[in-house]
């Protein structure tokens, strides 16, 4: 009795709605306890959409893991995406970026210091929706929190060093993307009353949606969506070393690297063509899409774990909305 | 049976060793788990000294509440401390500052990414300590926190703002300085068991005290004081409405307010001895004197609530430190 995937995708509508309505009232409650500005322009950020694929993860996660109170695990999602939106928010002061989400920045409407803040309170409201949950559950968030700071730490010191190793860029994308998404399933799993084994399925599920994601999001930088709210090319102008470059630069020999390095090193839009050209030669862009299935094959693997429910199907969905990104 | 000076003193270097011993484990912990230099570059601001004031403060007032276990309490006493700092690390970034605690900032030092990210990963570690503790006391440093970020907002929306009032002034004092004194200390009192009632008590003590410790901060900016660890005057500098300038605004008029003005809008160093020659006019650092003596005396007032023991003198004698400061 599989759904069809319209139903599928109303429900996915459905509960991105409620997640929308819960951020919304958060921030509204906040400015009547006189949050003012602060909640105003974070919850500008915070309100101007998004997926909501994390939060909506975590409810789903939940389900499957045969919660049936959503009210008990919807803070658990709203502070995952809290924290989200708050590291957004700094990653756009240090990429001085001017748009996020369709709308400018904090950064580029208030000013760095007020976006400094505002997304200190962001991580703040996050933190006090997770704190009300047991000491494991505060624990793993704060890890998993901890480790986007590791990792971006690492990020940074990466910024165009052409010898960055896939692994070099594995563990920074485990930290800073795919552990959040991980953290946020297995969290999930606990609230939901699983014993911590099954409950480390989640966290491999969310691991592995959480890499695919990444590497889709690399992708698309070079092939260019405007889904993404962000100019082509971003990530190769800010130095950072995403997967497709990374292959190329490993496979690629005398002039070819050599070209490749200068290009990467001093970016511009007219490059872009060539940029490709190289990128096709070491089938580097084919590379990322294989390795985007293969990550999404494991994290269906994991779902085998856990019996068939409509949430089940809808995490099957994601995953594969996640694939069709690129396609 | 009252303890000496020397006795009270002594016993408040030990707790002073307590929470540096605890703080440096802390992060030594953080590098063996992977935290690198993210870990590092925090802990070499967090480990830089600091009179622990604030944790010591609250370890205290959880004895003073009849609390016995200092393991119980030492958690929040660190959360606070740890959330200080990292506020410290991002104000540092605002107000684009050189040194703090004698070292120089992770800003000047690393660059702003990294200390946007190193304050991060401080707010994080002081969160994954809070919340080990009740929905409660979660909920009393969420609210705390978020009131930082708040005021901090308003603080700089009050920027050369020469209309700000002793209102406004004291509204962003209680959320930025004093409110993070006042519910540490409501915190303990919780842990240790109190009822709210009583521990309200020990949240004003922590709120008059704060008020108090933020006026002596305005003096010292004006007067200097080397045991500041940052230039004198550099609250002017940066146009921030201390108390003695928002009351020399108040009651000087024509010529003199305009010179003020004029002063406070553009300061150089050789301004000092006229802006001080003004301030005297209008008494208004001796204003901002007779302001500490009435604050600290309503903290020793709520201290009238609890028992005598070895720890309320050593609250009473935090009182006196705090107000020696600018003997």
């Amino acid at each position: 009795m599989r759904s069809d995937v319209e139903t599928l995708n109303s429900s996915l509508e459905v509960m991105r709605g409620e997640v929308n309505q819960a951020l919304h009232d958060l921030i509204q409650s906040e400015v009547e306890l006189g949050a003012g500005e602060v909640a105003l322009e974070a919850g500008r950020v915070l309100n101007a959409g998004g997926k909501r694929l994390r939060p909506i993860l975590f409810l789903l996660a939940y389900q499957v893991a045969g919660g049936t109170k959503q009210d008990d695990v919807m803070p658990l999602a709203l502070a995952f995406e809290l924290i989200h939106t708050a590291t957004l928010v700094h990653d756009d002061i240090n990429d001085e970026a001017k748009q996020r989400r369709g709308i400018p920045t904090i950064h580029a409407q208030a000013g760095q210091a007020k976006a400094v803040i505002a997304g200190d309170w962001l991580f703040v409201q996050g933190f006090g929706l997770g704190g009300r949950y047991s000491e494991q559950i505060v624990s793993v968030i704060a890890r998993c929190c901890a480790n986007i700071a590791v990792s971006e730490f690492d990020q940074l010191d990466h910024v165009l060093n052409l010898a960055t190793s896939p692994e070099d860029y594995l563990s920074i994308v485990k930290g800073k993307t795919a552990g959040p998404f991980a953290s946020g399933c297995y969290a999930a799993g606990l609230v939901a009353g699983l014993e911590d084994e099954q409950a480390k399925a989640l966290e491999r599920f969310g691991m592995e949606l959480g890499i695919a994601f990444q590497l889709v999001d690399d992708i698309l930088d070079l092939r260019g969506d405007e889904r993404m709210g962000k100019p082509r090319g971003a990530d190769v102008y800010e130095g950072k070393m995403t997967l497709p470059l990374i292959h190329a630069l490993t496979l690629s020999h005398g002039t070819h690297r050599q070209r490749l390095s200068d290009l990467i090193e001093s970016f511009s839009d007219e490059d872009f063509d060539e940029l490709m050209s190289l990128l096709e030669r070491s089938s580097s862009m084919e590379y990322a899409e294989i390795l985007v299935r293969t990550h999404l094959e494991r994290a269906q693997a994991e779902l085998n774990n856990f019996p068939d429910s409509q949430a089940k199907e809808m995490m099957q969905l994601i995953t594969n909305i996640v694939k069709d990104r690129h396609a």
